[in-house]
């Protein structure tokens, strides 16, 4: 037995005890003065990090006595670096199992990641555990698959109730609705469009995705190994078509939910739906926004939009570049959606200004893969074991409250390789950033959700004028042009505001009401108060996958990665309410700002 | 270093050196007196094994000179049992990549098989070779995926001629296609249903698969892993029509091949098609049949099918008990697909009569799995890494000759465990077999393609009289009854002519013509010299998945183990012959039998 071994085992053993003699002091102990501990849903049935000896004794205190964990064991051999071993762990609690990530630094612990991976007697049933598909034996009552899938799907929502309403049916309602399929929670997926898959055909047609192939997996079923690393978006749609069949969801295309409330007294939501045009009132017991984490298109009140006679829309409509060959676009803002459309306008002989209003924080797609997602996400981490769903743990063991320390030198790495790039760029008066603290691109999407643009190309044409670059703030349009504050006039045939989005509670306002919306608070953020991300700290994501104050109302999205990692801790929570499972939620999220 | 690895190393160093010494001689006397070479298109441009010495020496004296093969090398340690060291091993040819398993006995080859898995400059875009995407940088002539995808299907048969053209849209052909689309060989794939997957929607409502979920991957995405065990015939069907789209196959529904002629002047095939109604002529190079192994329908000709007044019809054509509910229905035949309609009909109220003809091999599922399978395919084998990829090479490596020596205990094994079913099904007077030498299913099935049932059931509607069961041959039918040939009289409203199928050839017969069908030759079969299989001794599948006497023409199909695995070595032939790679073909078969 290693060194590395015999420690780890040695901490679990007397952590565990020390859990099961219900002595909180002694395990406290055995954190550092530095510790931070994340727990999904296991401990806390929420999301939550505490951080130092007073957080480790606060969760426990709050904790222990429902959850009993036993059965502390490694998985693998610990490997130890930089004086930090770190083990693959397994444990059990009183109604389920858990996994996670502990890294101990001078015997004690500084990084606990504790997570549910399953509910005892409800596994998934997957792997020794998938059904027979054939009933051997003879049975005169027999139905069939295709019997039995017709009958639910022309039952639920008529004659039975879900029991949870996923409204919005992109990516991450899509792996939510798969996971509670396997869980066995009656499930409905309604999405205003014609077809899963065409919230991505409907934008811009050279669109692929920014996020390489290995981070973008849906749950139980991988991209084939000759996936593209960026996925066009008519071939991703296509996928998430065939995905949602394979994996046999009760998804309602064309459905708009078009507004909902709650029945404190029933526990029941009443949210009014229009299927195919026809109108239908739903009862889930749960109701799950997963209509975008990016929220609302964000388009600011300019003066003189009445007046402008070209097209003027938010970046979220843009039809694409091909209604404007030969003409004058003016873009304002300088984020990913203004460089994608920048890009494909110049593409199209569009004579193209971009608007800066702010400072962009900028790194090249192939630096990005290699120094800031190759460890955890590419074909070398698959190749050393690194799975997806070890990057998964291993990513989400990093507390947010350090993450940024680890992230700063390899946005020095990426600003070394390509100082070349962002020379150039600053010598056309691009105004660059690295976050407000150097911390980079995960950081910014983490804490605001904006700020940056993955270059694949386009910021060469800012580079070099070919899209010409106006740094300003916009005063007013005109019939034919854009003005901004210092009087610069840029003529225009059409203005695209690709100026962001507000916080997902304005889908809650749109859906139920502004109490709910305001009562729900801001979505996403830490409270790092760096901009756009107001403290006091969060810890974790504000109202994502975990409990709000508003009850039985949920908030799921993120990119493919968080969709599909995070979407199981969702559906455990949701699985434990189905099934009557106790799940005292420890340290509910308070709301310090309502948008 | 372990003794098994150094023997190995040793025996591939010294092999190698033979081979690119050209020394025959030493080369074979590193085989054993009884040896088995089974070479997959890596030397011999063709499926073959030879046997002994003198069977080493004619390959190599075949194949050496054009071979080139070098790189021997072990992939991992081997392995020793019994006396017997396995390795795994891979190699490099001229102009190709192999691997395979070689198992020493007495530091001598006895069982050696050598595959091709890729041609150089050719390999497949997949891992780290996988496609990018996203085209980045800015181009003003960019296409995107979805536009390349619909020029294509716009071009391809009409403006454009395709490669090869598969007959037959089922899991063989769609298979073969997947491998053909990666290794970029321009094919269509016809078929006359009008969905991917109807070759299985088609048939009767309770049927599910009798092979397992890890037997029956297709190449490239494995079933997720909550995918049934036996999968249900909608669900499969589903999954091949959404595999289809995934792979960007170029498979035309509702296209009905009419003829087709070779001409040896261009090097061409002219097919006659009609795609949706409309007639089109196809030039492509390479024509493979993949219209199910089974071959076409044996419909005995029997007197008096004209006159009676119920419904007759194949197995293949049976549409299910619904219309026979109350009604009398005789099933001529005793295997799969007589057992499955006796079932079905029976548990549909129908009063069912088994003509048994002749005996039948019959093996419960649940034991065929656990002791004929659960070595290679099962939960449990991926558990202890034999994934679906080594079982292929495993059970790829066992020579023909001797497979049936492997067999033979395990049936004896299933005879044992379910002593009471066999002799209960005796007692109701159904006539067993377990094969000429005992060798139970698969040898069957390899041989003959016929003789058996995986029981999921109904053989205790047999054996408890629920399910009539008579023995004898059928003399003629009247008005209202099947007449055996030793008087017995069968009242019925339906017969079921559950008796099999003819050579693929027949396929050939039809669509080129009887002559290039005999040149051709029988389908499928070892040359057992065992009942439905004459000799001589062939080594391998007649006429399967290799070089035919017929020039450009391709026989592909089996199971879904088979379509997988042997449309690998199909596809590199293919592509071989696309770029002009030369392949010349080592003991092409002769032709013995014509049907």
């Amino acid at each position: 037995m290693t060194q590395t071994l015999t420690t780890t085992d040695q901490w679990l053993a007397e952590f565990g005890e020390a859990l099961e003699q219900g002595d909180i002091d002694r395990a406290v102990e055995m954190f550092g003065e530095q510790s931070f501990w994340r727990d999904l849903v296991a401990f806390s049935w929420n999301i939550v990090t505490v951080e130092g000896r007073a957080g480790v004794r606060s969760l426990l205190e709050g904790t222990l006595e429902t959850t009993r964990p036993t059965g502390w064991r490694t998985t693998e051999e610990p490997t130890e670096a930089d004086g930090i071993t770190t083990a693959w762990i397994e444990f059990e609690t009183a109604v389920g199992r858990g996994n996670g990530l502990l890294r101990l630094r001078d015997g004690k612990a500084w990084t606990l990641l504790t997570a549910l991976y399953e509910l005892k007697g409800h596994e998934e049933p997957a792997h020794s555990r998938r059904p027979m598909g054939a009933e051997h034996g003879v049975n005169r009552d027999r139905s069939t698959w295709l019997e039995r899938r017709e009958q639910e799907a022309a039952e639920l929502g008529y004659t039975t109730q879900p029991e949870v309403l996923i409204v919005g049916g992109g990516q991450a309602g899509i792996a939510l609705g798969a996971r509670l399929r396997q869980l066995g929670v009656p499930t409905i997926i309604v999405d205003k469009h014609g077809r899963p898959g065409d919230q991505w055909r409907g934008r811009y047609r050279t669109l692929c995705l920014h996020d390489p192939v290995w981070y973008d997996h849906l749950p139980y079923l991988k991209f084939p190994e000759n996936w593209p690393v960026f996925s066009p978006k008519d071939k991703i749609a296509d996928w998430l078509e065939s995905y949602t069949k394979v994996m046999e969801l009760n998804y309602w295309a064309n459905t708009e939910a078009k507004s909902a409330s709650y029945d404190e007294t029933t526990g029941e939501w009443t949210v009014e739906v229009e299927r195919e045009g026809m109108p239908l009132t739903l009862r889930p017991k749960q109701l799950v926004f997963a209509t975008g984490m990016s929220g609302k298109a964000r388009m600011p009140e300019i003066a003189g939009t009445d007046v402008f006679r070209g097209d003027v829309h938010h970046s979220s409509a843009h039809p694409g570049p091909d209604a404007y060959r030969g003409k004058k676009a003016v873009v304002i803002g300088s984020n990913n959606s203004a460089f994608d459309i920048c890009g494909a306008l110049w593409e199209n002989d569009v004579d193209v200004t971009m608007v800066q209003r702010s400072s962009t924080h900028i790194v090249k797609s192939d630096s990005l893969m290699e120094i800031g997602l190759g460890d955890l996400y590419s074909e070398r981490a698959v190749a050393s074991g690194v799975t997806t769903e070890k990057a998964d743990m291993i990513f989400a063991s990093l507390p947010y409250r350090i993450l940024h320390e680890f992230q700063i030198p390899a946005y020095e790495a990426m600003a070394e390789k390509d100082k070349d790039f962002y020379d150039r760029l600053e010598k056309a008066g691009f105004w660059l950033d690295w976050g407000d603290d150097g911390s980079g691109l995960f950081m910014k999407y983490l804490r605001r959700g904006s700020g940056y643009y993955i270059d694949v190309g386009a910021a060469d044409l800012v580079a070099n004028g070919d899209v010409k670059l106006v740094r300003g703030q916009v005063s007013h349009l005109t019939e034919d042009s854009v003005v901004l504050e210092d009087g610069t006039t840029l003529p225009a045939d059409v203005v695209v505001f690709a100026t962001g989005y507000n916080s997902m509670n304005g889908w809650v306002a749109d859906l139920i009401d502004q109490e709910t919306a305001d009562k729900l608070g801001k979505v996403w953020g830490l409270g790092s108060d760096t901009t756009k991300d107001p403290g006091p700290w969060e810890g974790e994501q504000r109202n994502m996958w975990k409990p709000t104050q508003v009850d039985n109302l949920w908030m799921h999205g993120g990119n493919l990665h968080q969709s599909r990692h995070y979407s199981l801790y969702l559906a455990l929570q949701l699985k434990a309410r189905y099934e009557g499972i106790e799940t005292p939620v420890y340290a509910l999220q308070e709301v310090h700002h309502t948008a």
